[in-house]
């Protein structure tokens, strides 16, 4: 196999609102880990927050830092303890890294480990890059008929299938989701393909109602002219981080039905409707990532029952990621993604 | 058997703060009704509420209506459809009435039944009375060990039950519990009963912390001198009702832990840590009454596993029933029963 | 609305392999039922049984009875407590009737009900008739778009549903399927409403084999060819009730995976292999009909994921209901329905 | 710390029936691991299996061995990865050893690992020996009141614990064990700390129905004198393997009841009532060891929920091995103990 060269191009964010194309040392891999040579990177709010603010929450970045954890590419180089004939493999990556040995791993959650390590959290580097290390089992083989893009995408289709297993979606379930944009997407696809029977997008924004409408959801509704207590769905999953949203779509939930916020507010506490929390017995939770999903993930979108190569509405080199991020503030941006090599002139 | 009087006594709560023992007719029953001889009946703080502002958020006493929902007795008629040998059983009375045929009711959550109809809410009467009407299924036969008053209290100890299964409750499970009143007592001794290893009650006044270490706690904690994030508790039950509770207590629960609220506080909206709820995926929920829960609920008494007769701090006649009622605003009050014939002199 | 005639057509089963259409009185309806006019009914398995044997284990058929449960038609009338809007209503039948007082039906479990009754199990009539009495409440309304061959067929389309649910089919699953009959055809696409992304179907018939990967199966087996321990499959159901498919599928399964026993066998016991059973961790259950499944039926049909009307092969009149059991032993055939009025000259 | 030395005493099974105590090369351990000096070891079926025939089915003794996998010690020595502050630690052991990268150990069910490895089990070694490596979190601190006897017996208290979570064991639970022997008091003590209030005990063998009364059964049954189809009870465990008993026991069921298979038979094979499994809706499993049972484990002896130092009913050395090995025939005798150091003089 090729030599790996000892430096790499990478978009470091330096500080709030800096990002710069440079070269830096190129990971170093440990014995049950592989080296990805990145192919395609998803664009996240979260990238988003930090290029803005240089923080989200107690998550503060203190050093340049590689943005970007929605990833795939091509198997470069393998730890010791990891089989020769991964070289080569087309994978899409599961951008954390878990200790194996606490209580919350050997329990199966290992999302919620006590020393998770994720890409571009601080200070964990991310995929904006020509390569990225990662352990072996979390570079998950994909078939050769699924695009880069579509396993980068893997990432927030993870979210959304992970989102729709905490809200118990199934066969002839109703669910009412805030916030139409991609993830709120994402997850009216997932819905259907848990065998949802309604799935109902709710948006103050009428053009992302309609590519709510275009990409998943059997109908769309404007909050301020709902009457939410009438919709009486099974679950309600928030991708929009709005309190008014989160107390809307509580008061649209069934008795023993179930409520999940994904969308990040801007407040650490929100006030939610507890008397009818109580009175209904409504199971409400929150998503921290996800475990276990992306078999699962690479089914879904390799057997068409997701289509995630259509939400693709813009690809920026890796000297163009200020370019990337910015795109999101774009109501026509679905999906932004970044893609090394991508117009670029090396030498 | 011997006739029953058309007329019974019963205690009416014609308005706010105004109780009177007065005649009304004794009930008629169904076909798949009995009629109960009220032996014991425990005064519950929703009593309380009713009797004090008249109301309970939309619930509101329009008419006159007699109080009472935690109620033990005889079976002294049965309807047309109920075997007559049940007549003169010791029963406990689950003071629920469904409809059996609703989607709630068909998949075993009753208690959401959407027509349901409940001692004491208004307009269905209660048991501060000679005689209460019930389904069948729902006078829950005692065995002789087991006194009037354990099996009134059957009730709350449901409210226990329904609580630690929401919890999830389970040998070896540590549990925080807010609030150190009869409920916050109860629901430590069922967790016990469920296995529980480590039950910790907090409470912000001294008397009722002593109170909860005498009759089940594993330790009590003073909520002003406690730093509840490094508690890391399975589950947080909160039977105080108040916001600060509720956020100390969510703060102090580890990875995918379960919150239940059962206190009701004065508010139907309550501000969250949903950042925190998110990021632990903590699974949060309230309970609504309880189903399915008596079998376990005179198991639990009858064993010794949990022991109900000690609750006991007052005993009044159906003439006292304001007094019963008042007597819970004494710190030491744990349970005060009303017991039809005690201290009466009738004609 | 018109008058019922007091008497109606019905096919009897008067004996085994004697079946006769002849005039009946037309049932009486309780307050809570509701008379349906029926419009198609399936022919099943046990249908069958019953015509061949005049037993199924332990049900023996000691007097006349009525055949077929998989029914739909329109309500001719209501009994005093539900409301006459519903007279004229197209609707599926659920054919069980439950006591809603027991244990299991108050936990949401009606179909293990102590007291059940079910059409065409002995002594309870079915539906190969004019007219048959069910609860309101399993009367289930069915869309103008939905079709009454298909709304009949909404009972194996619920056995289909009941199985996938014990099997724990969801998104990505894996499933095999033992028996390539009509059972066997719906549960694979249920399976696939539920998610899985491979469903295999073994069947020792190669023409069966056929109409399986025809109606539903991503994958048909030989089992005379398979080596079973390599398919590491998450769920096995059993729709063949052969000892041998049993043991070939158990071994199948991953570590943890489920065991779904829906075929009835000739024996009441069979060999399994209980150390794998114990060495993997394999759950192995069985169904006994299903409850509250009409809802995702009717859903699931409605909405397309799921076709039943292509499944019917043959259709027959109440005066051809010998020739309607008799052409399950044709191997083309699917599904045949008995439809009231065809092919008949009454008077 | 003191230096280990290079060798140590172990009792060997060179071949079937032949024990053998001499020195051999003391365990390396990796960095993730500690060295145990083993204090205790309980004598458990299977020891005793390999000591009489060489193999459980398809596991073979093919190279001499270190039997005994219920094992508790100090921590004599740690891997570089380990904290200092371990040593001296007193441990009870998990004697399994799990490659934490497959689906199974990511999931949560690390009993099923791929690649698992496990105390005394070909080609592994186990704890009848001076010291024992196990992985650091595999060694579990116990508190000093827990003796090393009783630690060392968390191991079957760990099968107990995990057969009551398959077999749904809950407050108000009732119970059917078959075998009166260690396991089956072990699992009736567990089902109490469960929240069981009724726990029978059935056994062919008088005296052991005596012992499993003393010890933790609330009732005890001869199976020739019981109609088992009374019982109705919630769950049936087998730690028995007898094929009558698993019938007779599945039989005892109610419906949607559980049964697990603990004990094992002679053979692979074994003939089951598959009709009532259908008709009852019964959930059969088995259990495969056991995942995440130990910090319970240590919490329920810990509490005095379980009592496992009153079953210890022999003691041996290492030199006498086969002498606890042959004790377990003897009726009178629940518990045999390894105990390094005993009875012995080294030199």
């Amino acid at each position: 196999m090729a030599e790996i060269d000892p430096t790499m191009w990478a978009s470091v964010l330096e500080s709030a609102r800096q990002v710069v194309l440079k070269t830096v040392p190129t990971p170093q891999i440990g014995p049950d880990q592989v080296l990805v040579q990145i192919k395609a990177v998803g664009v996240c709010g979260s990238d988003v927050h930090y290029y803005l603010d240089g923080r989200i929450g107690d998550f503060v970045v203190e050093r340049p830092m590689i943005l970007g954890h929605e990833a795939a590419g091509v198997i470069a180089q393998v730890g010791a303890n990891v089989p020769a004939d991964r070289l080569g493999q087309r994978v899409s990556i599961e951008p954390q890294h878990i200790c194996r040995r606490c209580q919350q791993c050997k329990a199966g959650r290992y999302n919620l480990c006590e020393k998770i390590e994720f890409y571009a959290t601080p200070p964990i580097n991310g995929a904006f890059a020509d390569y990225a290390p990662i352990d072996a089992d979390f570079a998950h083989p994909i078939p050769d008929s699924l695009s880069f893009e579509a396993a980068a995408l893997c990432e927030p289709l993870s979210v959304g299938i992970w989102s729709n297993k905490k809200a118990g979606t199934e066969p002839g379930s109703r669910l009412l989701i805030a916030g139409g944009g991609p993830i709120g997407i994402i997850i009216a696809q997932v819905a259907h393909a848990f065998g949802a029977l309604e799935v109902i997008v709710s948006d103050v924004q009428a053009p992302r109602r309609e590519l709510a409408k275009k990409f998943g959801a059997d109908a769309v509704i404007d909050p301020a002219a709902t009457d939410f207590g009438q919709l009486k769905v099974d679950a309600f999953i928030d991708a929009s981080g709005a309190e008014s949203a989160i107390a809307q779509g509580i008061s649209a939930v069934r008795g023993d039905g179930r409520v999940v916020l994904v969308g990040m507010g801007p407040n650490s506490d929100q006030t939610l409707p507890t008397a009818t929390i109580a009175a209904r017995e409504l199971v409400v939770t929150g998503i921290f990532r996800y475990a276990n999903t992306w078999p699962t993930a690479i089914g879904l979108v390799s057997s068409g029952r997701v289509d995630l190569d259509s939400l693709v509405t813009g690809r920026f080199g890796l000297g163009e990621v200020r370019g990337a991020l910015e795109s999101t503030h774009d109501p026509s941006t679905l999906k932004s993604l970044v893609i090394p090599g991508l117009n670029e002139q090396r030498n």
